[in-house]
């Protein structure tokens, strides 16, 4: 079965579609939780699968340095390893190469760079990654990109875009299992509109199996990021699936499905967890505050998942402020199940044409306060 | 229903029981992993009774120091607050004041005893230990008692032994619901011969419905800790279960059980876990060691557990040393899963009428090295 990705329903620029996979069909738009070092941090795999997550995104980056390719390949690839049976996205180590590493030398060939892990220094090339993706045998793949910081110049962005674009072709050329793994390609070129749509207009032209927004969430305001959007996202394939890297807040992923975005991922619904912030319809509550400690309503009153089934703020709270892991795996839990159950109450928005008032009820009643803390 | 432990079978001196209590019947011998601060670390309720395990422990003293029993009693209790239903044993805080607080001061009235967290000064008395456990809710509480290192001189042990019955009379006295929560004494004498003796017969005259032996398990030599057992099980109730405090190392549960030993308690299952320990029937491996890197075989490759079932010891190390909560998850659920078994093993042995021979198998497959450690 080949991987294939199609509309269902379109309302605005807004869509859901079905990505079918050798290892099940998932429905856009999606959330894809982020399992860096080939675990989704402080969940089980049936945990996932119990709150309806279909899809998973590991890192290449990551996997690469530790445990190390070899060991996997060895376990049987990603999915066996880390027993996740349903589809995974592996990004190609791009983004982590540029923002984690502590040096980097990037020529036409490669980029060489040091790990964040011991300091070692590695060489990847396009070629190579996807080689080390094969390997992992995630069902999407990414190609090698030179990804730039905000800010950056004109032309630094427009050189690093044009290598990107040099280099998604060789990721092409390297990759032969099109049938079991869809490589995608990814914009970049800045904030920079005329760099973005060269970028878009070339990739497009190779017809890639889908296409990626990448450069984006590195720090710039949230505004330029839905510009950038708008200017992109038109001039890719309307047929195929469009994944805009490292976004996850809800307002965010809002943001993207209006202006025709399918795929999301973003550490931020764990990460926050860890930090014992948990989001509710109306934004974010930080469950160490003091407030919280005699609190015994649920997270979420209004909830149905496992957390807010069985557990109170204030025992919540407590688990926290004790160091017991349980609290993080809670709050994790709850964290995922928002925004899994949103990216559903968006399809669903989507095919009974009402997306539109979804939209801004959602928007005004939810508030992005302490959303970066 | 009121609790109540009856023998259902017996083998030399070990026997079968059943503890009936209004959350239903606990088989024993029986192991009971410790939930210390309302959570037994990094698992989940649901997960402790997927593994078979009917009653566990948690610790009044950290309880009362947080979150505050005033929010697990505005909570329902201590069941609900951690969403756990099945029995709980708590201790008193007699032997965290004695091992963890960083000043203590002991008259007849109490002990006064400064925080482990912040430093706070506290004072408990028998009437407040049961008190406090009135109102978690356990269905096994203690008495406080006076708890002595090892070494210890006779004097300060023929003291604390002697304090220590007092204060089980006032915990008595102040304990009322005995129809739902059964008030254990615990010996106390030391490595003292006559004064485990004495204290055994003051105690059993005055006919509680079970009874522990405390002050083991602190630091003296194992064949010390056994003979000591050998010389205070027999003076003890044969019809009321037996409570040796504690103990959960396997070769520790066998020799408690061989002399009669009903219920125990330990931290070690999950703390080595948490060091990446696991035990097997061989002994116990050290995950995190290079040794097993690149080894897909499971933990166990006999056990039937979660963690065994689909988990490779190459993943699970990588997680130990990437950080990764899941990798303390599936050790701590391995451990945990081995000891559950293990009693429910010996159980069947001593219906059986073969403990003997289990138990001279066990031993001589099983190496305690580095189980310190």
């Amino acid at each position: 079965m080949p991987i294939k990705w199609n509309i269902t329903a379109k309302d605005g620029q807004a869509r859901t579609g079905e990505l079918r996979t050798p290892r099940g069909i998932v429905e856009t738009p999606v959330f894809m939780p982020v399992g860096t070092q080939a675990t989704v941090k402080s969940m089980s795999p049936e945990e996932l699968q119990e709150m309806g997550v279909k899809i998973i995104l590991s890192n290449t980056y990551h996997l690469y340095l530790r445990p190390g390719v070899d060991i996997i390949a060895r376990a049987g690839g990603l999915h066996r390893f880390m027993h996740w049976e349903l589809p995974i996205l592996t990004d190609s180590g791009g983004f982590q190469v540029f923002s984690l590493s502590s040096m980097r030398d990037v020529s036409e060939e490669g980029v060489t760079f040091r790990s964040h892990i011991d300091g070692s220094t590695h060489f990847f090339t396009p070629e190579k990654a996807v080689e080390i993706q094969n390997i992992l045998g995630a069902e999407i793949i990414m190609p090698l990109d030179h990804v730039v910081p905000y800010p950056c110049s004109y032309e630094e962005a427009r050189d690093a875009m044009e290598r990107s674009v040099r280099w998604a072709g060789r990721c092409r050329e390297k990759h032969q299992k099109t049938g079991r793994q869809a490589l995608f390609a990814i914009v970049q070129g800045g904030i920079y509109r005329d760099l973005r749509e060269a970028c878009c207009r070339e990739l497009a032209a190779a017809d890639y199996p889908g296409y990626a927004v990448g450069g984006l969430s590195v720090g710039e305001p949230k505004d330029i990021m839905y510009r950038v959007l708008e200017t992109t996202v038109p001039l890719l394939p309307e047929e195929k699936p469009r994944y805009l890297m490292g976004v996850g807040s809800p307002d965010a992923l809002l943001e993207g499905v209006v202006r025709g975005v399918d795929l999301f991922d973003c550490v931020l619904p764990t990460r926050i967890a860890r930090n014992g912030r948990v989001m509710v319809k109306e934004g974010y509550l930080t469950l160490r505050n003091a407030q919280y400690s005699r609190d015994v309503r649920p997270v979420d009153p209004g909830c149905p998942c496992y957390t807010c089934r069985n557990y109170s703020r204030a025992y919540i709270r407590h688990l926290l402020k004790a160091d017991e892991i349980l609290g993080l795996r809670l709050t994790t839990y709850h964290n995922l199940y928002f925004l899994t159950d949103f990216m559903f109450r968006i399809r669903s928005a989507i095919r009974e044409q009402r997306f539109k008032h979804f939209y801004k009820s959602f928007k005004a009643g939810f508030s992005t306060a302490g959303q970066n803390n």
